[in-house]
């Protein structure tokens, strides 16, 4: 069964609201199992609410529309419903005792707003009886057509309540639906596309998307199949393929994140961490620390963002910072080794480099980032290049920065430095 | 001039992104006087990309269409234009040359997916021949296209610079819409909303807007009219009124933001910031740091997530530590007074809290959050509770931080802690 969605409201079209029901509407179809083939917003308007509705009747099966069911004048769509479909509007009688019942609880006195509310298209069914929420149903040539209101609360409600369950009494069978994210960082999304060209084409019903998500890059596997372990088991297949190729590129999949991932590993080894930050400035300690129980492996550090807080938190050396500059390999690699000291930790994190837009130079332009690392009896340090603005620059590097914990602690090769 | 938005992939209609593309092209032609009339979002694939695009030649006088743009297979929007238009696909040489210097800038190597993106319709004009973002424009029949990739910092990149200024340019007379907002911290939204029920009625053509922004709120202030004085006038009389009733909640207008206001008056009054963060994690520096040229007066901090830490690298008493807690006004205040001293900073800020969701007690219950303050010869300090998740408790804790900051040394009236 497939479908579309209508969102109506001036607020949507002007860029004002964010249109948040669309989305909501979309994701609980799509992980029933119902297609949405397209989500149309448009103004408080007769003639635009008349049109999109009429084209939906041609294209889809069913259709939900959301907004415009309230009291105030710009809410027209059961009018503008009744007079699209040719119906006379009709007082509905349990919508009326229900608004009634409202006013009187609160004390409220009876008005034409209120009452504006009862008056529905012809044969139009209230979705919920009980509650205080607009909205109903109609069948129009085998369409059914949900109007919803535009409050998120209550359009949530009803599409998981009503909505969702009326449709799919509707549905003799609904195929399973499985999707599947793996999270890459360290790939640019020509490089990934090279690397999946030769993909066998046998799991030619998977969906393969690729959605850049700064700095991440997200592939997702999707698969509709009558037989849910016929369609994990062909997705276990592809999975297998893609990892074959982007091995250790692949750090997470499905909700997960980098910083989740980092602090699983630290944990399970009984690992303790600490960050010495120069450009990241403390996005990589507010990254570890939006992990729940990161105070569990996370010890803190230090945001060195001058070379005398660098001296005296750090005691990096006065003489390698005059001869190398503080964005170098020897600086990192101090650093690295001076925050583990300080903190008493197991691993010392370090970034130094060049956020932007100004404070590079020819040598070293912006986006010129070196990562150390001390663990155990080594520390490493590697030089970078991002080509971001600011913001991005400190989020690549934190989450370069990140990644080398993961590496090392797998025991994965390294990213090349650039 | 009216217009719409086509926003292309599954990944949308699916539910699994929101549609921000949509709604920031939407917001931004709105504030510019244009007309959007519908805003469609369809699958990544032929027939509905064909179906939407020739609807919008018959209704529209300018498209924007984003996403389908990038390299990979499902990246198709240029094939589909090409035949929904009838137009042959030809090899763009001036976005070839763009793509290979690309390439060879980075140390790539070419392939079929980098030159993918080089093949337009026939007659595009590359938007940005001098970036490495894709992007054309057509006309057909009168009707402008803007074809925009869906990665959001180069749609919106592109949407500003080019999409909109080409538009202006189509028009022979707009009418002005000035538009203003007010940013405010630390009053929930009912609370502005008393504050503002008397406000004058005699600028009833001004609409107010009323958004919350996590952490802060937002007032928008909009008016359409023929006489550019004459609007900016009504506007500064209805941002006096405002100002008059919300006073110093209001910490800044336009793009600024609390970070950049902060970082402003300490460059202005020559004064240096170090941070000592406990449940913020260093989310307080980062904030700072993605300010450029904030290293002219932060000169960085600790992130003490541990006692220990806070003992080592802020000399913080264990005697305080055991009898009050980490979290407590004593230990607030040691933590501010010890970072300033540490980093020999004229300015002292420190952060201890229980971000949640564990951690909590009866008497410190989640959300419980104390600010301290070192400057001149005082050390200040308060206690907050925030009722959020982990991660919206962090952010209140370091925006009320900053706002502390702000408001001493505007010599303000502090915020009643809780």
């Amino acid at each position: 069964m497939y479908g579309e969605i209508i969102t109506i409201g001036d607020e949507l079209i002007s860029g004002r609201v964010v249109d948040l029901n669309a989305w909501y509407a979309a994701g609980r179809l799509t992980a029933t199992g119902l297609r949405v083939i397209r989500v149309t917003s448009v103004g408080d308007d007769q003639e635009s609410i008349s049109k999109v509705l009429q084209k939906a009747l041609k294209d889809s099966q069913f259709v939900i529309i959301t907004g415009g069911l309230g009291s105030t004048d710009d809410d027209m769509t059961n009018e503008i419903a009744a007079s699209a479909l040719n119906r006379p509007l009709c007082l509905d009688e349990e919508m009326f005792e229900q608004i009634k019942d409202y006013v009187a609880l609160r004390g409220l006195k009876m008005s034409r707003a209120f009452e504006k509310m009862a008056w529905m298209p012809e044969d139009a069914k209230i979705l919920c009886p009980k509650e205080n929420v607009c909205g109903f149903s109609l069948v129009e040539d085998r369409v059914r057509l949900y109007f919803l209101p535009g409050v998120p609360e209550q359009m949530r409600y009803l599409m998981d309540e009503i909505v969702i369950p009326d449709l799919l009494l509707q549905c003799t069978s609904l195929p399973t639906v499985r999707h599947r994210v793996l999270k890459l960082y360290g790939l640019n999304e020509p490089s990934i596309a090279e690397m999946l060209s030769d993909l066998p084409e046998k799991s030619a019903n998977i969906i393969l998307g690729f959605y850049p998500r700064f700095p991440e890059n997200h592939i997702t596997l999707s698969l509709r199949g009558d037989d849910q372990l016929s369609v994990a088991g062909e997705l276990d297949g592809m999975e297998r393929e893609i990892r074959s190729r982007l091995g250790s590129f692949i750090f997470a999949t499905g909700d997960q994140s980098m910083e989740g991932v980092v602090g699983e590993m630290l944990l399970q080894k009984k690992l303790t961490l600490s960050v010495a930050e120069s450009c990241t400035g403390g996005l990589i300690g507010n990254l570890l620390t939006n992990v729940p129980g990161s105070s569990g492996y996370f010890l803190g550090g230090v945001i060195v963002y001058s070379n005398q807080a660098k001296m005296d938190l750090l005691g990096v050396s006065k003489q390698a910072l005059d001869a190398y500059g503080a964005v170098s390999d020897p600086i990192a690699r101090e650093m690295a080794a001076g925050v583990r000291r300080e903190l008493k930790a197991d691993v010392g994190l370090a970034v130094t480099g060049i956020a932007g837009p100004e404070g590079g130079t020819k040598e070293k332009p912006v986006g010129t980032v070196y990562i150390g690392l001390a663990f155990k009896d080594k520390t490493f340090s590697g030089k970078y290049r991002f080509w971001g603005k600011r913001e991005q620059n400190k989020m690549n590097s934190a989450v370069m920065a990140l990644d080398w914990v993961r590496r090392v602690l797998n025991e994965n090769p390294f990213l090349p430095g650039l």
